[in-house]
């Protein structure tokens, strides 16, 4: 892990705690990025930086103009497991329409937004990390051309990006998938569609399992 | 084939040649339902059955007051086999889910649909029997209990309903799946998932292979 992954993880545990010292609830103003800066003793783009991934795990909530306040870190109307089987499922049928039309095109920018997506990753800028990892995936549910998965898919995100977000934080040290992702890659690029296909799977399910009931 | 059925089999064909040989097109409005009952030398509820399924399929529209306008039968801005795969791939997943959650009362109004189905076929009913087949379909979705399946598959209801019609239509002795809805429904109540996935699939791609690229 980086420096720069390390203190923004650092960050992010700081400010939960900080919610919960000052015992502070939904709708509630967090003080200006310069003090949270000052108390936390981290620079304003690190500090930024976490603020931006409580923000997709909807934990806090920025208003342009009047400052970053609490909010409900809550998933919606359905749960984990209904979202992780809804995105197995389009992923896992785009993979193998995928194999079959894909283009030098397509695989040239799956490849291009795989190299930003590891990058970011690694530099810990988690928040443009996820942004990135997201369009990997949409990139292959793009490439099945079927304008239902990709709709569908589509509508998924926003729930899809609050999830990862809050995997994200969960864990100290955050275990990410990049072989994995990298090897999905190459087992596209290769035309092995059931191969692609077990490891999209892999890689939806890899730390869930536990809390799907 | 009951008689019935015969019946409204040779009214639809009727239908569309008095179409073809008066060179009605889009727009066009069609006789009355008791002049079009006398030129076929049809009953009026035959007449209107076979209206009905030519309403499904997009190829008639009915105004209410104003009478029957011969519409374009085009199935929307995606192919037959987009759909299909979009449809095989929800139904393939619900299967699986809902061989985990259904409940005794699930598989009993399961059955019910399955044997208006049948029995709406046999009797030549074919609007109703739309219906009904695309009921019992939408069982299945519901038994899954994932609520993105359930939405996605009530998108895609209308397009079914059109292409089922068409399919109806386009067969002069239409090959229905009796025997195949009752593995189905067989396979469901012994809770064998990956058999009735299997089946499910054989359903919906049945007849269609040859126009799927």
């Amino acid at each position: 892990m980086t420096k720069n992954r390390s203190l923004v993880n650092e960050t992010i545990q700081q400010l939960e705690n900080y919610i919960q010292q000052n015992e502070l609830t939904i709708g509630d103003k967090l003080p200006v990025e310069k003090e949270l800066a000052e108390i936390f003793g981290v620079g304003r783009s690190t500090l930024r930086e976490a603020v931006k991934i409580l923000v997709f795990s909807n934990v806090l909530e920025v208003k342009q103009g009047s400052g970053t306040f609490v909010k409900n870190g809550s998933i919606g109307e359905f749960s984990t497991g209904d979202l992780l089987r809804a995105r197995s499922m389009i992923e896992g049928q785009a993979v193998l329409l995928a194999t079959v039309h894909q283009s030098e095109k397509d695989l040239l920018r799956l490849k291009e937004v795989l190299f930003q997506r590891n990058h970011l990753l690694e530099a810990g800028k988690f928040s443009e990390y996820i942004e990135a990892d997201l369009a990997f995936h949409q990139q292959i549910v793009a490439m099945s051309q079927n304008p239902f998965l990709i709709k569908w898919y589509n509508e998924l995100l926003p729930d899809i990006k609050l999830h990862l977000s809050q995997q994200v934080l969960r864990m100290e040290d955050y275990q990410d998938n990049t072989s994995l992702h990298n090897k999905i890659y190459r087992a596209l690029l290769e035309g092995k569609a059931e191969e692609t296909q077990g490891m999209i799977q892999e890689n939806i399910f890899t730390d869930e399992e536990a809390e799907i009931e």
